[in-house]
């Protein structure tokens, strides 16, 4: 590994059951003897003098000095007027790009096999700029906003992000047929980083075509790029494909390598607290996590001791077939770890 | 039928294979005995003085005078600033409605079975408003639009289409939770109508929440109703699910039972000329047409011919697997249909 020396994590454990994911993943994070230390906070809104709730300045200050985050799932706050605090950590770190690996996981059945892609998302304008008006009443209009910058950026991560991770091509997914000069700009944009990448093909595709092709033969994607709602949309699509949101990572990545990985999925307070919990999603963020900090002998130990518990289909949790607790299936995972050591 | 006077209906028969399905349709029509006249139209667009591409005159005339049309697929015009000629002829007509129904083909193969959903997408605004602006250079808005009384017309028209077909459940598609303003009035306006269908259960999903639970299980679907963008994306995507746009029907209903129905396929100029096209979506789209009609009866006899060709399996074009011309493909139709007199 490249950087064995202790580094300190945020951790932010979240509501209903992710209390429970957070500890599955501190327990297989010493299994593997990963060399960080981490730092709880919790991202529970207070209310600032002037009425309005903001995120604890505990929690910003946090992630702000360690520059990286480990996320469970977040209930949106009750009551009128309340933006998703997911969105608000995103917005405060200028955390500029959502990326989300989709691979089939051996053992787990579903109707589509061999899928290994992933979304990247602009992660901070296009349908989320925040900006609308009521025109007059019964006329609304929401702005999209796209930038030159941001879609420059997302699009240079992405191709970084498959040139590291030896992924073939990237698709930049789009409906500049009908949004001729927000989304013209964002493939431009997508374009004209392409060209630096001669090695990496390139392919350019509408939103709606992927969608259907998507569901015939997913294989035949690999990394895609595209607007915050069509990362959106196609995120769960693809997370569809392969099990669901319970199974699959996430990482909102912003400037000079800041982050915060997170699991996607609800808060499932119906199960929260019995020890029923799947922390799959939030182990292989932490992952994702891990290789983002270049950890990647860490990462990949972990990651095959998670694949091959579910693999082997013995110790599982109910969402995945099993009869297991949480607990067991972390045991299964941690003594996985350790044999391969 | 409630309708057996010869009525004339403005045929579009389209680009590339158009032509070909169009013809198809026709002799279809004549083997039912179908009680309508065709009249047909060109609608490549002309140069007016202003040096404007508008659609023909005599096609407008034609379509404003007969009230519904059939569509074959249409080029885009080669050529910068041209607008989409489909969206030109939705918007021409304030065809506000686009409907496409999704229903599973017995005897063709794919991993989803029992799907029977409708897609009802609002057509005339959202994100093909058509407005944007490039503020600074690199900065871009477009701006999506929502009207009250454009929501209300489709969600009325949805459940209207629900009643009438006989379906139990209406969602609403939307992301109010980041557009509170536009999907928000777009979901108020959904759910002022449902309270006057108390019959027809009513249900209100996030569009990436659809997109995971459609992958997975599409059999809970049943109508769907949402803003122009994400119809176009969700119907791509149960088209997919259950073969693809070349069997998908799909229909554009405007006031005062003004419609265009259209197969919504490409023009497939690869194979035009060649006797090889499939004309189900363009043939399974005036089936549409004359339940528009009220013309049940031989709505519900062309249906049939054409689903028990495809689950018999003997006579089928190339892209549904088998090795017949497209001629022989609807010969076969006509031979089931006069059979079945
Ligand atoms: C929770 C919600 C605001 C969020 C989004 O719309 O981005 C979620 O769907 C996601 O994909 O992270
Ligand atoms: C051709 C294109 C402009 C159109 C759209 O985006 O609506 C198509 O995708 C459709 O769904 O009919």
């Amino acid at each position: 590994d490249s950087n064995d020396s202790p580094r300190t994590i945020t951790l932010i454990p979240g509501d209903g059951i992710g209390p429970e994911i957070s500890n599955s993943v501190q327990k297989i994070f010493e299994a593997a003897e990963v060399p960080i230390s981490w730092e709880s906070v919790d991202v529970t809104p207070v209310k600032s003098p002037d009425g309005k709730f903001r995120i604890p300045l505990r929690a910003i200050e946090s992630v702000t000095k360690n520059r990286i985050g480990l996320k469970g799932p977040l209930a949106t706050p009750v009551g009128k007027g309340h933006q998703s605090l997911n969105l608000a950590l995103r917005k405060q770190f200028n955390l500029f790009a959502n990326v989300r690996p989709c691979k089939t996981l051996e053992g787990y059945k579903t109707p589509y096999e061999n899928v290994d892609l992933v979304t990247i998302r602009e992660n901070t304008e296009g349908e989320y700029s925040g900006i609308e008006h009521t025109i007059v009443p019964g006329v609304v209009q929401s702005i999209k906003l796209i930038t030159e910058h941001a879609s420059l950026r997302v699009s240079e991560y992405a191709f970084l992000y498959a040139k590291l991770h030896k992924r073939e091509k990237v698709t930049v997914v789009h409906k500049a047929n009908i949004m001729r000069l927000s989304d013209g700009l964002f493939l431009k944009s997508a374009r004209q980083v392409a060209e630096k990448y001669p090695e990496i093909k390139f392919e350019e595709m509408y939103l709606d075509t992927v969608c259907l092709k998507m569901v015939q033969d997913p294989t035949q994607f690999d990394c895609l790029v595209m607007p915050n709602l069509y990362g959106d949309i196609l995120s769960d699509l693809c997370a569809g494909l392969i099990g669901g949101l319970g199974l699959t990572p996430s990482g909102n990545i912003g400037e000079n390598g800041a982050a915060i990985f997170e699991a996607v999925h609800g808060t499932a307070p119906d199960i929260a607290g019995q020890d029923k919990a799947n922390p799959t999603a939030l182990l292989l963020s932490s992952v994702m996590m891990l290789r983002h900090l270049h950890m990647f002998d860490k990462a990949d130990r972990i990651e095959k001791a998670c694949f091959d518990t579910i693999k082997d289909g013995k110790v599982l949790t109910g969402d995945l077939g099993g009869k297991s607790k949480c607990s067991e299936y972390t045991s299964e995972i941690c003594r996985r770890i350790k044999d391969s050591s």
